[in-house]
């Protein structure tokens, strides 16, 4: 059993957040999100009470009433009983670069909700980035007993839409008058998207913005195949909880499809070796980062310099020395 | 024992290649070459039979007359009765670029001569590339009973500069009015030459670069720490045969100095463990490009999705599933 910083050990770290202790929820994903040393610990003492929670991701870009979709969203869920966890991948979110502010404080509207637990994602020096340490910090959400896991991420750069992608469910958010149908189209964020939201559907031009999602709907993609899902566009004006019941219904109705389709399963594979695939790459980097210089690499070239051993047998070795 | 694509095994080649068949050589050097399924053999095989041959580099701009002073000091190490491998990487050496015109009778004063073996580097996919693939022929020259081995390269790019350095000692080739000594300078080639050679020493300019080198060797650099071995500079015609006995009288200084200084067996640790390295760099890039929709993923990602196993657990399984 390794201790962590703070003295309590993983264990027990775990069973209080099983139990809805927020402040061993926050240590946990503080430990997956620094790579700590006892990062193995705490994912195999997660691993046997995941896999029940739904992640749904949501992105768009900077304005577009991402976090405010977030909280209204959050809201609803709750009102139907379910535990919710929120992380904000997202530096422009108001969740987001808060982490030692005090996250739940930011979200004024939940702050004193026990069934919530906000958390943001810091973009530290860590192994592999946002793109490892996120699904991490899912696990411990999911571990911790929320039924859904909102993932909140900017979509701009490919790491951002990669995160969301590999959601259950993918919202697109788009506001009006931004020119971004277009732009959502060329990002190729049309593509992950499993429900369009049109957000600030009260300003002028939304209508002429769910034509053009129509219309480049209509032009192709995964989503024309037979047999897929076809995204609906949601119109909504999150500031004042306008069209959630639209939205949580388009939720519901994508989820029984998940199932049904088989498409479900499918991605929680593809989100597991995804991330198998992941640390398994940054552990070989490591290892290869790790060769030069290395004490056993000096003892195996004299054994080449002697004959004793050839440079691929050495190698081998080499190799062999840095598994264990 | 596997066999080669010519039918005789690699113990056969090798045992051949010790007697000094021309044949077994080139055939174990293209082997080496390819990367092909029996190189590990081949090291192998090899190993017991190294370590004594003498390696040179030779290296400059194109135009400086690498390959006439490559043949002149063949002839003159012929001379002393030594046997003589010469490695071509160099692409604008008449010797390079023949392997399939067949390399001997392109140095055609040396065509007759069982006692010298001349190969050209193709700098085809091998993975690593020449890097990879020259120390390996080195090897097989090595065990083939050369006790001298040249390697001739072009000295303008990295890559070329640091096959050149791993050499026990390596000819840094200069030809006067080319502002060679300032390129050389700017390209720290100065830095990794054991002996400068300006040759075409009878064109116009020739004791001005020499003065230049000169100058720029009294600027500093490793050469001018204390104890540390001091280039000369030797002036050749090598058409003519100019210089040859000034410059095997430096090599046979440089050569005492190496042993003397400890600066030999230190070189012929640190090429083995470059070579190692860059064996074990190879094997896991390939790994990690093995990683990716291999069947072991999906049966570890399953394991995953269910809790059974953590993605860390999962990854170690995964990396090691590829060692075997």
């Amino acid at each position: 059993v390794t201790s962590t910083r703070r003295g309590a050990d993983v264990g027990t770290l775990v069973a209080r957040a099983r139990e809805g202790d927020p402040r061993s929820v926050a240590r946990l994903i503080s430990l997956v999100e620094d790579a700590s040393p006892a990062l193995r610990e705490v994912a195999a003492a997660l691993a046997p009470h995941t896999g029940r929670a739904r992640v749904i991701g949501l992105t768009g870009s900077p304005g577009v009433g991402k976090s405010t979709s977030t909280s209204m969203l959050v809201r609803a869920l709750r009102g139907q009983g379910h535990r919710v966890g929120v992380l904000a991948v997202d530096p422009s979110s108001p969740f987001s670069g808060g982490a030692l502010l005090g996250d739940r404080v930011r979200m004024q509207d939940h702050a004193t909700d026990s069934g919530v637990f906000i958390r943001s994602m810091a973009s530290r020096g860590h192994l592999g980035g946002l793109a490892a340490a996120t699904p991490q910090a899912v696990r411990v959400l999911d571990a911790a007993g929320c039924d859904v896991v909102l993932v909140e991420t900017v979509g701009v750069g490919q790491a951002e839409v990669e995160v969301a992608s590999t959601a259950d469910t993918t919202l697109v958010l788009l506001a009006p008058g931004m020119g971004d149908g277009i732009q959502a189209a060329k990002a190729g964020i049309l593509e992950v998207a499993d429900v369009l939201v049109v957000n600030k559907a009260d300003r002028d031009g939304a209508e002429q913005t769910v034509r053009d999602l129509k219309a480049m709907l209509a032009l192709g993609g995964r989503h024309s195949e037979p047999g897929a899902w076809r995204p609906p566009i949601v119109s909504t004006v999150a500031s004042r909880g306008r069209g959630v019941e639209e939205l949580l219904a388009a939720l519901d109705k994508h989820a029984r499809w998940l199932e049904r389709s088989g498409e479900g399963p499918r991605r929680r594979l593809a989100r597991a070796a995804a991330e198998v695939e992941a640390i398994a790459v940054a552990a070989l980097r490591s290892r290869i980062g790790d060769l030069h210089g290395s004490k056993a690499l000096d003892t195996l070239a004299a054994e080449v310099v002697t004959g004793t051993l050839d440079p691929y047998a050495a190698a081998d070795q080499l190799v062999d020395t840095l598994t264990t």
